[in-house]
């Protein structure tokens, strides 16, 4: 299938896709319609025919979608097995949450170090990821490639933090410092995480539910 | 206004027009075109009017949206002065980094109190915050009508937690567990916070720029 095809509003979509297609999955669903996959995404047959149109040859009238192929195909198009590394910058509490319980191989991502400013926990490893003293993040990111850092500093560190991590040749950067990171030009995409807009939409539910 | 004139599609953008007219705010600007209000967050200025339309006393023609009225408009719609509370389940290190760092107050919420089952926690303050042990759940919310729960326990404990939540009256919980709540018919709202989907977005834009 051809990249091309895929809008940016579908690509901003996919994840989701492929977070219900996975949970069929693993209830052993093998084919889906564009209805009932509607039905347990929240939107109409036609919206998901019409984002995964692209995908026509695992959509067919009266059969649906083979849940395995369109799920395998959007974890290609999404870069799941392309073996991208990841780092964590900042072992506080976040950071930590993050090297402890988030999944990163289920994303297609392989942790391969973080990194502090505190003596106290540089030098040894968490959950299996050696974790470096901050100084040390140049010379590291010379000799291994990165595909993205993620970034849990205090916020005061964040933009000095960021622009170090570009220069190195961080592809992107994973920012949860809530601040507006200003490394443009520096070629590094940044996917900022926004607590607030989702707990902004929780009150609006409990608001309207009043 | 009418809040029915507001679509759900409109609604889960409205987060994010606080935040960037919060910005604007900040910036000192008085008033902005539909223009360049959807340059600074990526959208067409038709898009743009055609989700404020319903805000049309704050839109005028050569005159633009005016900053101020239009964000506490939007912020009355999503609840923001309601004085809604929050309480927090589990201080582990994701339960910690939200009450130490999470500006709760900033969307209009409370932090009223958190909870956790290790007896080492319970009864100390943290950040000005009471944290009680998960036993006195119950006992707390006869007292004290709560908005919502931030749950950040431990996958194991998601669901029961989830339902505590749900019969002691709270009427929306933000879910940080990765795990479907299953509490469906006990009349409280979910919002999940998916951080793969984020993580995924990144990993197609890095996977793009190869």
């Amino acid at each position: 299938m051809k990249k091309e095809k895929v809008s940016s509003a579908v690509i901003r979509r996919l994840p989701r896709y492929y977070r219900h297609l996975s949970d069929l999955r693993l209830a052993g669903v093998e084919r889906i319609s564009s209805s009932a996959l509607g039905r347990s995404m929240g939107l109409t047959a036609s919206q998901i025919r019409q984002d995964l149109s692209c995908f026509g040859e695992f959509g067919q009238q009266g059969y649906g979608y083979n849940v395995n192929r369109l799920s395998e195909e959007i974890a290609g198009i999404l870069g799941m097995n392309r073996g991208h590394t990841a780092i964590v910058l900042g072992v506080g509490n976040l950071g930590r949450a993050l090297l402890e319980n988030f999944p990163f191989e289920r994303s297609g991502f392989t942790l391969a170090a973080a990194f502090d400013i505190d003596p106290a926990i540089a030098g040894r490893e968490l959950c299996g990821v050696p974790v470096y003293h901050a100084d040390r993040l140049e010379q590291y990111l010379a000799g291994h490639p990165t595909g993205i850092g993620v970034l849990t500093v205090p916020r005061s560190a964040a933009n000095v933090t960021a622009a170090r991590l570009a220069r190195g040749g961080v592809k992107g950067i994973w920012n949860f410092t809530n601040i507006e990171l200003n490394i443009a030009g520096l070629g590094t995409v940044v996917e900022d995480v926004h607590f607030a807009d989702s707990l902004l939409s929780l009150s609006y539910m409990i608001t309207e539910a009043l």
